[in-house]
């Protein structure tokens, strides 16, 4: 019988569709990606064309003088950084000046390296290069909100193949955040405790769904994932805001981030996929009832009618299989 | 400069991304569909296959003693139809049974013919069936909540070519229905009125979002429109269910959608698209709150990491000018 099961952070219903539940090597990707080369001549994420960007905001530099990753605004940014935010109200509707900062974190000079194959020495290097940006992003008085999210593949939304990530800070604070945080702040109300800590806990206890974990991270298919192979990347120290995360932290993360995206990599045949850090605001770091996490979704199934109509998903996985495959992916020496 | 609209229905923020908006034109599909045939020997979906199909629970019948429109069990449904349902707690977990009832709507016997070119009287019957399958889905006392919708195409996520719509019925109120019953609420509590009604009186009031309107519907693109070319379907009667509408009305609601998916299918070359019917219950069908409404979503972008991690969206082009170009499309006579 097919399982209707409750995401305890978000409060949505994911069903799990049993009957036609496939088995997990079934979602590797048949179509072999074509070869790339490792320098494009017209790419401007490659070195030699930083011209071809915006002014660089920051770099990690390379001993050969060249850089390992950089942070450029995006050419085609969202939102504009000038000027004040002032919001307009004409009769029912309601708008705000699109003024906020986007920019794209290249993270290798290499065209065709994927951040699964990255040196887990680089990887770390990206995460200092996130943190950095964030915690710069969040001194601009005008921003509200800031996502760090990665595109990985033409299924999951990207045009550009160079590896790259983006950050968007915002001056307003999205409507799905607000319920988690609603969410959380009710919990805490209820049951006296951090909601998304009580989640990772009873998770590391159940351990089925369990990918990875280390000293500072753990990495596991949710109860309730919303599609094959969804991962969530919990900080097991509480905090709620993910410029606070210590060198330490992030080497760990950067362990278990490359750990799980190996085993996708390998198991799975390079899925395209998208990831998200959930994170609040330096003000909100030492809030009790929220916790920052990242969130990766696999592209390897398309959502429809149904989800966009419901906000359900339909998950044709059991998430304990999925974890279960992704432990068993023997990993390269 | 960018904008950053809000939804009033949702409280969703839309970054309306003028600085990159492309012109409407430029969302016309360039590949051509390939030319299929009108029958389809293997398409469980085609006159003579009727056999391929679970058993058949309602028709219109054709005068030559075949059919015009079928609903059937869907093959691969995701729920069951049979047993209770019950809610199991384990610790930290719920889940609930996954019983619920979900058929397909087969729209006419011709395996090539899009919805878009149906005839007006056999998309009135179309709906017709709609509302038969809805009215009759919700006599099943376990069913909390039904959604009605249609994957045209395969960016649509849809694998079956010929016509066809879906219905799902399960035990469970979606979160994303509770938090706009709930908006809708708050909006009657503070300002009297339905929130629905306001909406759509305000879109025809400004009237550069419309796209068509007769004696009981309008179809205009939201204010704050997720996507290029979202458009939504209002019925003008105060009503919160479906079910309710009347035989006029249903005859005014196909003459609106096929309007503006001819208008769709003309001026950006037959895209794909999902369109949902949101609605609530017989019981609810009164509510002076909450009001019944379809939301359309042709598939010519794709979302990615920044809709994921936030809920929001960013739309590369202006409302205005969308509902403007669809208006403007030479229809055929």
């Amino acid at each position: 019988m097919p399982e209707i099961r409750s995401n305890p952070i978000t409060g949505d219903w994911v069903i799990i569709a049993t009957e036609r539940a496939r088995r997990p090597e079934e979602f590797t990707q048949k179509a072999h990606k074509p070869e790339l080369p490792p320098f494009a001549p017209e790419c401007p994420f490659c070195p030699g064309n930083e011209s071809k960007t915006p002014e660089e905001q920051f770099r990690v530099p390379a001993p050969d003088g060249g850089w390992l990753v950089r942070a450029v605004p995006n050419r085609f940014a969202a939102l504009t950084p000038d000027g004040d935010v002032e919001r307009h109200t004409n009769g029912f509707r309601t708008c705000i000046d699109g003024v906020g900062l986007h920019e794209v974190i290249v993270e290798s000079p290499v065209h065709n390296l994927t951040m699964a194959r990255l040196s887990l020495p680089h990887l770390e290097q990206v995460l200092h290069v996130y943190r950095h940006r964030l915690r710069a992003f969040y001194k601009d008085r005008r921003i509200e909100h800031v996502i760090l999210f990665k595109n990985c593949g033409e299924a999951a939304g990207t045009s550009l193949i160079h590896p790259h990530s983006q950050i968007v800070g915002m001056p307003v604070l999205p409507s799905q955040l607000r319920a988690r945080l609603e969410g959380a702040m009710r919990h805490w109300g209820n049951a006296g405790e951090c909601l998304y800590c009580r989640t990772f806990h009873e998770e590391l206890r159940d351990g089925t769904r369990v990918i990875a974990e280390n000293a500072s991270f753990a990495a596991f298919v949710p109860y309730a994932a919303l599609s094959p192979f969804h991962v969530w990347f919990f900080p097991k120290h509480h905090s709620a805001y993910f410029g606070d995360a210590t060198e330490d932290q992030l080497a760990d993360l950067a362990a278990v981030l490359r750990e799980v995206l190996l085993r996708l990599y390998v198991g799975l045949k390079d899925p395209d996929y998208n990831f998200v850090i959930r994170s609040l605001s330096p003000q909100e770091g030492a809030l009790k009832y929220f916790h920052w996490y990242i969130s990766l979704i696999p592209r390897v199934t398309k959502s429809a009618g149904f989800e966009l109509g419901t906000g359900m998903f339909i998950n044709t996985s059991l998430p304990e299989s999925s974890a279960e495959f992704l432990r068993r992916v023997a990993l390269p020496v």
